[in-house]
C-alpha cells in the first residue's frame, strides 16, 4: 500500500477515534468524564508530532495530527466550560 | 532537537496520556465511561501506525504505537470483562 494513504488511514482511525467523545460532552452538555490534565497531555503530545512530521517532511503525520488538535482543543474547551459550572 | 527524541518525547505524551484511564478503570472496576468500539478503532489505527513506521522505517513511531497497542488491548480487555458482569 502506498505509504501516504496508509498513514492517512492511520490517522483518520486514531484521531477520529475521539470524535464518539466530543459528540457525547456536546449532546449531555456533560465532561465529569474527562480530564483536562489527560487532554493537555495528549495536545502537547499531538503538537510535538506535528514538528516531528515538519521535520521528516511528512504530510500524513502533519494532516492527521492537525486534526487531532483541533478535536481535543475543542473538547478541553468544553471541558474547562463544564467544569465551571 | 534530534527527530528521534522529539519522536520519542511525542510518543510518550500521545500514549500515555490513556494511562490515567487504564489507572482509573483497573481501581474502580468499571468500564462504564469506556466504548470497547472505539478502542477498537483506536487499536486498528494504532496497529497501522506502527505497520506505517516499518514501511518509513522510523522506530519512533514503531516504539511508541506499539506501547499505545499495548496499553488499549488492556484496556479493551478490562472493557470486555467489566461489561459482562
Amino acid at each position: 500500500m502506498n505509504e501516504n494513504v496508509l498513514g492517512i488511514i492511520a490517522g483518520l482511525l486514531t484521531s477520529g477515534s475521539m470524535i464518539p467523545q466530543l459528540v457525547k460532552v456536546i449532546k449531555e452538555k456533560n465532561a465529569d468524564d474527562l480530564s483536562s490534565g489527560m487532554l493537555i497531555v495528549l495536545i502537547s503530545g499531538v503538537s510535538l508530532w506535528i514538528w516531528y512530521g515538519f521535520l521528516k517532511d511528512e504530510l500524513p503525520i502533519i494532516l492527521t495530527n492537525a486534526f487531532s488538535v483541533v478535536v481535543n482543543v475543542t473538547l478541553l474547551i468544553y471541558c474547562l466550560i463544564y467544569k465551571n459550572k
